[in-house]
C-alpha cells in the first residue's frame, strides 16, 4: 500500500479535524442542550419564499440556464442586487466589483490563496474565526496578533514577519458581532486599522458575515465603507470585505460573496475558474429570487428572534454566574464568549459537561492561533429557545461554580 | 493604491485567463455555428425530473435538513447510490470511500492541493484537460509527458523531476473519451500504467467525466477496477478516481464525486471543510432523487443523441476534409480532435474562420502542458444538430483546404 503521508504536499499536515465539526455531532443527543454549534435556527429558514423560488425556475424561461454551466464571477443579476445592498450600508461600487462564492468560507480560502505564500504572515485576532485558521493553514503561513487600535507600530509587524521568512500580507477580521467573541470593533479601531494598513501596505480581508444581524446599538460603517469614504471609490481600497446568505437565508445552498477593487476581483474569478468553474447556477438564481423579493423582511425576523435569545442568555448568566466568570455582551450575531477563571481548562469542563450538566459549548482554544485561550469558551444562542437557554446556562453555572470551589478547596 | 501584483502569492502569477472561456461568449452570436464548447445540450437536461425533485424536497420533511449547513463528506444517500454504481463498474466501495464535490473541477483541484508542493512534478499526457492545468498550476508544479503505454521509464521520470527540484507525485489521465481528444487508453495501457504507478509509488488520478458516455464497442472496465482486481480492495490501491454529474445530468448544481482509499478520502474532507465546508445540501438531495429514478434512462438518452451527432460529424470531416488532416475516431463523449498540417496555427485559423467561415471550436495549443500543439483544434459535436454539423464542418474544411493550397502556392 502507498505511504500516503510520504507523498501529500507539505500543507497538508497543517489539516486537522475541527473540533466543532466534531462537535456538532452532539447536537443530536435529545439530552444535551447544545450551545455549541454555530448555526442558524432552521426553524427561521425562509422555507415556502424558496419553494416558491425554484418552481417559479422550473417554469420559467430560465430552467435550461439554471441547470447549465455559467460564468466564474456569478450570476449577473444576483451581484447587480448586492451592489443595491452594498450601497445602503455606504459601499458604492459595480457588479464588476463582485464575485459570488460557495459561500463565505470559499471566499476565505481563495483569499489565503491569492496572498499567502509559505512563511507569509496573516494578522489575525486571538482569539479569531476558527474556519479562517482552517482556510488560511492549506497555504502555510505564520500568524501575528492583529490588536485593533492597539500599540503594536507596523514596523514591529513587519520585523517579525521578516524574521519568519516572509512578509505580512494582509490583516482577517470580523468587525461585527464576530464569531466567536460576538464583540464589534469601533469606528475608531477601525480607522486605526485603515491607517495600519495604508502605512504596512498590505490588505485588510473584513468578514462580514454577521454584519446584518444587528439587534440594538448603532450600525458602524464597514471598514471597506470607511475605506471608500477616504479615498473616492473602491477601486482604489486594500480591503476585501466577504459577506454570506448562509445566516440570513440559508447556508444549504453555499452562496456568498467578496466585494473588492477590481483587480482583485479579476484574480479572484480566474481562482474560481480554476478551482470549481462557478457556484451552483440555480442556486444563485434561487437565492436572486428570495432577496428580490423579501430580504429585509426575512433579515427582520432572524434579529427578532435572536434578539430575543441574545437578552435571555444574558439574563441567565447574570443570574447564575459565578465571580470570576465574565462574558461579552454582543449587539447582534449568534454568540457570547466566556472567560473561566485563569487555570481552568474548557475542554476538560466540557468532557464533564456533556456527562453530568448534558450542556455543549465549543471550548476557546481552538479559536486562538497561538494555543492559548483554554479558559474561554463559546456559547451560541441561536438555535436554543429561551427555556433551553435558562435551563442551560444555569446547568452550565452550577457546573463551573463546582469546579472554582474545588479549585479554592 | 496597492500594488497588488506585489502582495499575491507566488502562486497567482500561473492564474492565466482561459482561452475555452473566453471562447464560450462567441456561442451567443448567432452567425457562429459553434463547436467550441465543451458543455452539454442544455435541451437533454431532464427539466421535468429536477423540478419534480425541489418539489419533493419542499414538501417532505427534510426541507430544514436541505436549506442546512451538512457534513462535508457529502449527502450519504447520494454517496450510497453511488457505491451501487460504482459496483456495476467493477469498483467496489463503501460510503467511505467516497467525497461529494462541486463538480469534478473542484476534485481536481483539491488533489492538486492535496498532492503538489511547489516544483513537485505532475505526469499529463500532451494534451490534456486544460482545467486539469489550470487546477493543477494554482500548487507550481511542473509537468512531464505521460504516454500510457510509452517507453519512458520510471527512473527516467523520477531524475527529471528530482532535477527540477521535487518529485513526481501522481499521473494525471482521462482514459474514456478524454478531454480534449476523444480517445480512449486501451486495457493493455492502463495496466502498464498501474505497473509504472507502483514502480514509482505515485497516484493515479482517473478522470471519470465522460466515462458513462459510451456509444459502441467494449466497454475498459476503469484503472481504478484494475487495481482493485490486482489488489483485493479499494484500500490498498493508488488510483483516485474522479466522476461529474456535469455531462449525464446537470452542471449547473456542481456536483461530483472522488472515489478513492480511506487515507485519501479522510485528508479531502479535512480539506474540504477547511475550503467550502461541503456542496450544496439541497444540489445533492436534488441529484439523488434524479438520479435514483432514471439516471440510466437520462443517460441512454444522452448516448443516443450525441452518438448521432458523433456519427454525423465523423461523415462530414470524411467528406469535405482535405488530405492532410487527420482527426480522431471517438468511441464516446462529446469531442473529435484534428490535426493540421505541421506549421499550420489553430489560433490564426480560428481568427480567420470567425469572420469568414463562421465556425467556433477551440485552438489545440492550451490543452498541451508544454505549449506545443500549434496545429490541432477540438471541435465538440454535442451541441449541434447534425444539420447544423455537416454546414459548419463542410464550411470550416473549405477554408482549411483554402489555407493548405494558400501554402503550397
Amino acid at each position: 500500500m502507498l505511504d500516503w503521508e510520504s507523498i501529500f504536499a507539505t500543507r497538508s499536515s497543517r489539516m486537522r479535524a475541527s473540533e466543532i465539526r466534531e462537535l456538532l455531532k452532539l447536537l443530536d443527543r435529545p439530552d444535551i442542550i447544545s450551545f455549541a454549534g454555530g448555526i442558524p435556527d432552521p426553524a427561521l429558514f425562509p422555507d415556502a419564499e424558496f419553494k416558491t423560488a425554484y418552481a417559479d425556475i422550473f417554469s420559467g424561461p430560465s430552467v435550461g440556464a439554471a441547470l447549465q454551466y455559467s460564468v466564474s464571477e456569478g450570476y449577473l443579476p444576483l451581484r447587480e442586487w448586492l451592489v443595491g445592498e452594498m450601497a445602503k450600508i455606504g459601499i458604492p461600487c459595480e457588479a464588476e466589483n463582485i464575485l459570488i462564492t460557495s459561500g463565505s468560507q470559499q471566499a476565505l480560502d481563495y483569499l489565503g490563496k491569492l496572498f499567502l505564500s509559505p512563511n507569509d504572515t496573516a494578522l489575525v485576532t486571538w482569539p479569531t474565526y476558527l474556519g479562517a485558521l482552517q482556510a488560511f493553514n492549506a497555504y502555510e503561513p505564520n500568524y501575528d496578533q492583529l490588536t485593533p487600535g492597539g500599540n503594536r507600530t507596523p514596523a514591529a509587524y513587519q520585523e517579525t514577519a521578516a524574521k519568519a521568512g516572509g512578509r505580512v500580507k494582509f490583516a482577517y477580521l470580523s468587525a461585527d458581532f464576530s464569531n466567536p467573541t460576538g464583540e464589534t470593533v469601533t469606528r475608531t479601531q477601525r480607522e486605526a486599522l485603515i491607517d495600519m494598513a495604508d502605512e504596512m501596505d498590505i490588505a485588510i480581508i473584513e468578514d462580514g458575515a454577521y454584519q446584518s444581524l444587528r439587534f440594538n446599538g448603532d450600525a458602524i460603517p464597514p471598514i471597506l465603507a470607511l475605506e471608500i469614504a477616504r479615498k473616492g471609490t473602491i477601486n482604489e481600497t486594500r480591503t476585501i470585505y466577504s459577506g454570506s446568505f448562509s445566516k440570513t437565508l440559508a447556508p444549504g445552498l453555499r452562496v456568498g460573496f467578496v466585494v473588492a477593487a477590481m483587480p482583485v476581483i479579476r484574480k479572484l474569478v480566474l481562482m474560481k475558474q480554476a478551482a470549481d468553474l462557478h457556484s451552483s447556477t440555480i442556486n444563485q438564481m434561487a437565492i436572486c429570487h428570495v432577496a428580490e423579493r423579501g430580504f429585509d423582511r426575512q433579515v427582520d425576523k432572524i434579529r427578532s428572534v435572536y434578539s430575543q435569545r441574545r437578552d435571555a442568555m444574558l439574563k441567565a448568566l447574570e443570574t447564575h454566574m459565578p465571580d470570576g466568570v465574565s462574558w461579552t455582551r454582543p449587539e447582534g450575531g449568534m454568540f457570547v464568549w466566556l472567560t473561566l477563571p485563569v487555570g481552568m481548562e474548557g475542554a476538560a469542563l466540557l468532557a464533564k459537561s456533556l456527562v453530568t450538566a448534558k450542556v455543549a459549548f465549543v471550548p476557546g482554544k481552538a479559536f486562538f492561533a497561538d494555543g492559548s485561550g483554554a479558559n474561554t469558551l463559546r456559547v451560541s444562542f441561536s438555535c436554543a429557545n429561551e427555556t433551553m437557554i435558562e435551563e442551560g446556562i444555569s446547568r452550565l453555572a452550577n457546573l463551573i461554580r463546582g469546579e472554582i470551589l474545588a479549585k479554592v478547596a
